[in-house]
């Protein structure tokens, strides 16, 4: 091979554009974070989850009219077909439960398929519902032996989430700090997932391979799970004194500590600040004196040995434990907010489209001769 | 919105270098169409495609005791897991067959996870083993209401698929016709399917993932499909001249005619010359006096009016539709061959792997507050 491993031009696409968008901008001089023009802060403040996926997949936000109309839609459309429910009963408790979302969006295209794009928003629709329907229902069968019903008359996709894991309304606070994770995690630009999933709507494939494929991408462990794996590591940690011996330490051995520093963002993450106060509030309300205590001081030994900030990942593990949320079910709630982001980015891909399809260098040997099988080896 | 539709800048990242690869060349100056430096029109005479498909993944040809262990490994991995056998009955017989695939492979992953990246040649062995067995099951499932044995005695991929598609062994020349399909289906450098697939593999995700992106954009009708399209519009016409006029017609009315021209070859496909010899072949094996014939004459006259050539896909259509297969199977066929290359790039780009993440225009509105909900509208 003429280059080997150093050979990496235009590798990662890094500062290449590969498209247009009107939906977000990341790290935008001056603007941070923002959805079709408004910052990820004021929404998070002041707007419903179902508010921000309604702006990104129908353009702006809704009037109070539409919203009404916009809720009772979605929560008429979380309950699982029986053949569903059947897959889902067929995954394994140890599946990993990223695999049962992709499975869940890829079987739920089977019997729902995307016939034309006139149908595209009422399938984006369809899948924002039922997510969490999917993951509840996988999980409270393999884990608990239940058959849970998914019609809840939960008001906000948060909650019908907490309802349908718990078995009960959350806690109001719970309900508050979901809607404000799901707007934090609902779209971030040419993210690899969502390139994932204009990679596949560029050759006009159906809305459901556009997000399975996303899913899969997010699977990652350098995309989503970043916050499973802080919160695996913030759980093993009893004081904050012991957290920065014990970080301290990994720092020493060139251990990657999930949950900072951001591909795009130099400064600081315009999210976390959000979630962090949200997490505060938890811990007070729960009454923690431990969890929320150990990251704060891991953020500030991370701030004061690696320069390094904590992003949207890290105050997110103390925020969904605290909610009893199982470290399992992080990242398919990632899947459950960037839902409403992919499928804009579907959308948008369609309007404008030429199909993705970039060139590589070669690398491999030059044209030879095919040996004969007994002259190999 | 600043700039509107015209804003294409990088679009489709078209002669954009996204990496590299020593897997295949698609174009490339005197050489046309290599895996890994051997040219497509000598495999395709000289070698099998389980010998390709080890190229592929495993970087060289095998020695015939090589060879001898392959195979009898890949049959080994046909059968289907009982619990992937439920799924694909209850996957309805009006299903897309690619969403068959696409559940099919991300089923199985929940049963056979990757655990780390030691086990993905086995995963891939296992994919391209069991993908015939997966489409063929529930086809005849579905359409014929049969539970069919998946362990079947054939020595080559391609005749495991016919036998399980027909229930009986094929007549030597389909199974070698098959052979060479495979194989000049097998890998095509970063067409947006393996694009896909490298995007996923570069979140450090599992290859059931990556798999299961790449069939969701094959899937597409600008990628895969084109041979279908090529057929449903074949099979209308009874004689050459009737084909002639009626084409003349379509184009007259500036229709798009699947299976002529490509996005990278300029002058000719190279994989058509090979497979119209064998559709011809076929032809005459079974007596066709029309269908041959009007593919024929359909080739020259794009030639001469639009002077676009035969693609891969234009004469796989008679040639598959002279085996009998369904027409709904073909593009199915394609991720059955492409899985040896689509595996091939996702071990290529976890060996040296940076996340691939590109960057956007926006074109999206100024920073703005956002509107109580009353002021909307």
């Amino acid at each position: 091979m003429a280059k080997g491993k150093q050979q990496l031009s235009g590798a990662g696409l890094r500062g290449q554009t590969a498209g247009a968008t009107a939906l977000c901008t990341v790290g935008k001089a001056g603007t941070g974070l923002t959805y079709r023009g408004y910052d990820i802060r004021d929404l998070a403040e002041q707007v419903s989850f179902e508010e921000v996926a309604y702006l990104l997949l129908k353009g702006e936000l809704p009037t109070a009219e539409a919203l009404d109309a916009y809720r009772v839609r979605l929560a008429g459309l979380r309950d699982l077909p029986a053949a569903l429910r059947e897959v889902l009963e067929r995954i394994p408790a140890s599946a990993h439960p990223m695999d049962v979302m992709r499975t869940g969006c890829s079987f739920l295209g089977t019997l729902e398929t995307e016939r034309d794009f006139s149908q595209q928003e009422a399938v984006a629709d369809r899948l924002l519902a039922i997510f969490p329907s999917i993951i509840t229902y996988w999980y409270r069968f393999s884990h608990d032996g239940q058959r849970i019903d998914c019609t809840t008359q939960a008001e906000s996709l948060g909650e019908h989430f907490l309802t349908c894991l718990h078995g009960k309304r959350p806690d109001p606070l719970h309900a508050t700090v979901m809607n404000v994770s799901l707007i934090l995690y609902a779209e971030h630009e040419f993210n690899a997932s969502t390139f994932t999933a204009r990679v596949c709507a560029s050759t006009l494939s159906d809305m459901h391979s556009c997000i399975t494929g996303a899913i899969g991408s997010l699977r990652g462990p350098l995309h989503g799970g970043a916050n499973e794996a802080a919160m695996e590591m913030l759980e093993r940690w009893e004081t904050a004194d012991q957290a920065e011996r014990e970080l301290l330490a990994r720092l020493e051995r060139k251990e990657k500590i999930m949950g900072f520093g951001h591909a795009i963002y130099r400064e600081f993450d315009p999210r976390n600040s959000v979630i962090k106060d949200w997490a505060k509030r938890l811990a007070d309300n729960v009454g923690d004196t431990t969890l929320y205590a150990v990251a704060e001081r891991v953020e500030a030994v991370m701030q004061r040995e690696k320069r390094l900030f904590a992003n949207a990942d890290f105050y997110h593990a103390p925020a969904y434990h605290f909610m009893g949320i199982p470290t399992k079910l992080f990242t398919p709630l990632f899947v459950m907010a960037r839902t409403s982001g992919w499928a804009a980015h579907v959308m948008e891909q369609r309007d404008n489209n030429r199909i993705i399809r970039p060139s590589a260098d070669y690398i491999g040997p030059e044209l030879r001769p095919v040996p004969p099988v007994e002259a190999r080896g």
